[in-house]
């Protein structure tokens, strides 16, 4: 693909449409939008300008613009990406949707909410739950990540184990493609086969073939109880080994089933400088039900608490409310800042296999890091199979960090793709992952996903360089 | 796009592909595969060959030859689609996958089901609960259609407001495409953003995109206890007016949500040979739960029992064994047969609405039906604003109905559009609402769909007019 500068006419035109206070050209203040939170110098580049649209017809006429100009449009959310995804590397418009954060709906009867992308992940949160209804999507990053950018990265979280990733809430888009032409699909039904599912295809696809400006996500009703369990294991196989069990064996899908080993709670303890009970623990496991019976759900906590100690727990702690709660969820929210304060330079990964395959993969990461000398702490949605396995810098040099760091990943990428599983589970392909990409996908998927991304955006504008080169 | 016919070297080839035995070009012993279960001489056409390919391979090489030598491929289960979605109208090969009806692997660890496309629904199910497992797809024609089929049309059915119809149970799938290239998408895990979703994208295609020969399904816990409610009332508004009240109030989320109005239980009865309690009720309504805890399941049926009074039931019903299920479920299950007793010629609709429209757009049904003369029966998955609005030819003349029928439905699709609604939530638009479609779906939407069949089947070989033309 050739693409054009941004020029001063361009620039000119680009104010036209959303107004000179909402265009930035200078690099200072371009800085913040050069990044997101995939760490390293490799994962920087600033845009040519930065441009922050207010509506849809203004989107519109930005990728038109940019269309017929050939110049690469990067859409950003929050920029609390880990994988590089919402980076300029091109240069280009930086189009970033944080001034499209209105909620436009909340529709009780229906069940639906209809947000703006630049809306955050909290805010819809909240807002389903004054209501009474309940917004199942819950990444880690909610406070910080817009809902455009869950949605355009399918983003997981805690409660996908029980409720499904974001993709399973979202029943219609409005997107502008390449073009500048506005799609609306879907709506708020609940299913619907009319035509080919473009909703899904446009979720996931990291702004490579739209830009989505509104989002009808579906609400539930509202759980009335919930309980917390956390259970410390003296050996990581005791404790991963527990995770297929759980799911096959007791009949019950919990909230979540997370997962933190001895190096994420040391981190922890430093970040939030006190002790944790049951420091020396080879790993946590957390537990999250909810339901809307009192008694069942005690009754449920009970047998898992049961199936812990067959496995081995160290002990068995109950959360049975918010302040209990609370105490066992915060080392688990807190990872990704506790370990950058360890190592300001990381590679979180988000490697993704079938649950009987965790505990394989856990004892392989560990080998790895005895075999390159990298540490890596462990985390994750262990119930969905999906594992942060958290590669740290600490004091090695940049080269040897890198070169290290490459050859254990494709180790590691190797392993997990010969047992079935995935390079990336929930944050996305981005910059970071795409030359890994073209080793552990099916050749064909990959040549059919180029070929729609072809068709869709044929001057190649839309987040150019991302999950796959042209 | 211009397609040749099916010569006496192409049979050859086919021959050679599958086996002689395979290989059917007899009109008589073609006949049955002329038609899906839409009724009506306008949505039959013999095809010019049928093949019977026990493998990928041969279906590979099938495609192969049929996009070099251009010509059209329809992809065909059971035949129990209600879309014309698998008549070959322009001939061509007629591609049937009941060869290829293996069920692969049974994976307890990982509860997920690897399938061939041409296992029933039923047997699907049949596996999944002798594992003690439970499979949540439950479309009513389980019995008959094939899971491929189901994938193909993303089938609903009962369960799909509590646990999502087809496309949400697919993790996994095995793709031939037009050039005869083989795609594996996905597998055993439960999320991954490794790319676009194409497993989305192809379910729900009704075999335009590819032939499906692999299905990976993800089982799930079966529920230890079930309860089945049957309530019926004396006018429709008040039967109908439950619907959206009760998901919204009760908290509770049902497995089903049934209705099912006079003219249908006038006509299970007829079928049934027997008489059906409340006979004159304007309508049923029949709602299923389950749950793993007895008594939690038991207080939700008195709560959702009492909320049926409150609307004005005439009675409430209570099913909590399987003799006493049978018999409420039996009336509801017969109505596809029912119908076409009473009326041989009929056109079985499948609009969706956002369940707060369910109420008006059961009103607007019934107008439209008393001002153009056709007695239309509703009944269908209420809990999901899906009505299978079935409109009866009766003893209308062929030309009278044809022209009567077209101007209701294009009334009742203006109507369910205008609310927000689709044209079909479950069967897929085949050829027979593909005219429809034109008119009811967002232009840059159909033109997006477009775009992406040309890119993925230059040759147009695959079903070809089908959901639109090109």
């Amino acid at each position: 693909m050739e693409y054009n500068r941004v020029t001063a006419p361009v620039i000119a035109e680009l104010k036209s449409i959303v107004g000179s206070q909402n265009v930035l050209d200078d690099p200072e203040q371009m800085l913040s939008y050069s990044h997101d939170e995939a760490t390293g110098a490799k994962w920087r580049h600033l845009p040519e300008v930065v441009v922050k649209p207010q509506n849809t017809q203004q989107i519109s006429a930005i990728l038109k613009l940019a269309n017929q100009e050939r110049i690469p449009v990067t859409p950003r959310g929050a920029g609390s990406g880990l994988a590089a995804g919402a980076v300029p590397f091109l240069g280009g418009i930086l189009l970033t949707l944080e001034k499209m954060n209105r909620i436009i709906e909340l529709d009780r009867d229906n069940m639906f909410m209809v947000v703006e992308p630049g809306v955050t992940t909290a805010e819809v949160q909240q807002c389903a739950r004054e209501a009474g209804l309940f917004y199942a999507g819950d990444p880690c990053s909610a406070d910080s990540s817009f809902i455009g950018g869950n949605v355009a990265t399918n983003a997981g979280g805690n409660k996908a184990i029980r409720y499904g990733v974001t993709g399973q809430h979202v029943f219609g888009l409005e997107v502008v493609l390449a073009d500048g032409q506005v799609a609306v699909l879907g709506g708020k039904t609940i299913k619907e086969v009319s035509g080919y599912n473009l909703i899904q295809l446009m979720i996931g696809s990291e702004g490579t073939l739209g830009v989505i400006t509104k989002i009808y996500l579906k609400l539930q009703p509202r759980p009335q109880f919930n309980g917390v369990i956390m259970a410390p294991f003296a050996s990581i196989p005791a404790a991963i080994q527990l995770v297929p069990e759980m799911i096959t064996k007791s009949g019950i899908i919990p909230t979540s089933i997370e997962f933190m080993d001895n190096l994420c709670i040391k981190a922890a303890e430093q970040f939030l400088n006190k002790q944790l009970m049951f420091n020396h623990a080879a790993a946590y496991i957390i537990i999250e039900l909810d339901g809307n019976s009192e008694g069942q759900l005690l009754a449920e906590m009970e047998m898992l608490a049961e199936q812990c100690y067959r496995n081995n727990a160290l002990d068995v702690l109950v959360g049975d409310n918010a302040a209990t709660q609370e105490r066992i969820w915060k080392p688990r929210r807190v990872l990704a800042e506790a370990l950058r304060v360890i190592s300001p330079v990381y590679s979180m990964e988000d490697i993704v296999v079938p649950i009987k395959e965790i505990p394989a993969v856990v004892l392989a990461i560990n080998s790895l890091s005895e075999k390159y000398g990298i540490r890596i702490a462990n985390f994750g949605h262990a119930g969905d199979g999906n594992i942060h396995a958290t590669l740290l810098k600490d004091q090695l040099g940049h080269q040897e960090w890198d070169e290290r760091k490459d050859q254990l990943l494709d180790e590691l990428y190797a392993e997990v793709y010969r047992r079935g599983g995935k390079i990336s589970g929930e944050h996305g392909i981005g910059a970071k992952r795409k030359e890994a990409l073209t080793q552990y996908i099916d050749p064909v998927a990959l040549q059919t996903m180029k070929t729609i991304k072809r068709a869709l955006d044929p001057n190649g504008i839309l987040n150019p360089g991302k999950i796959f080169n042209l």
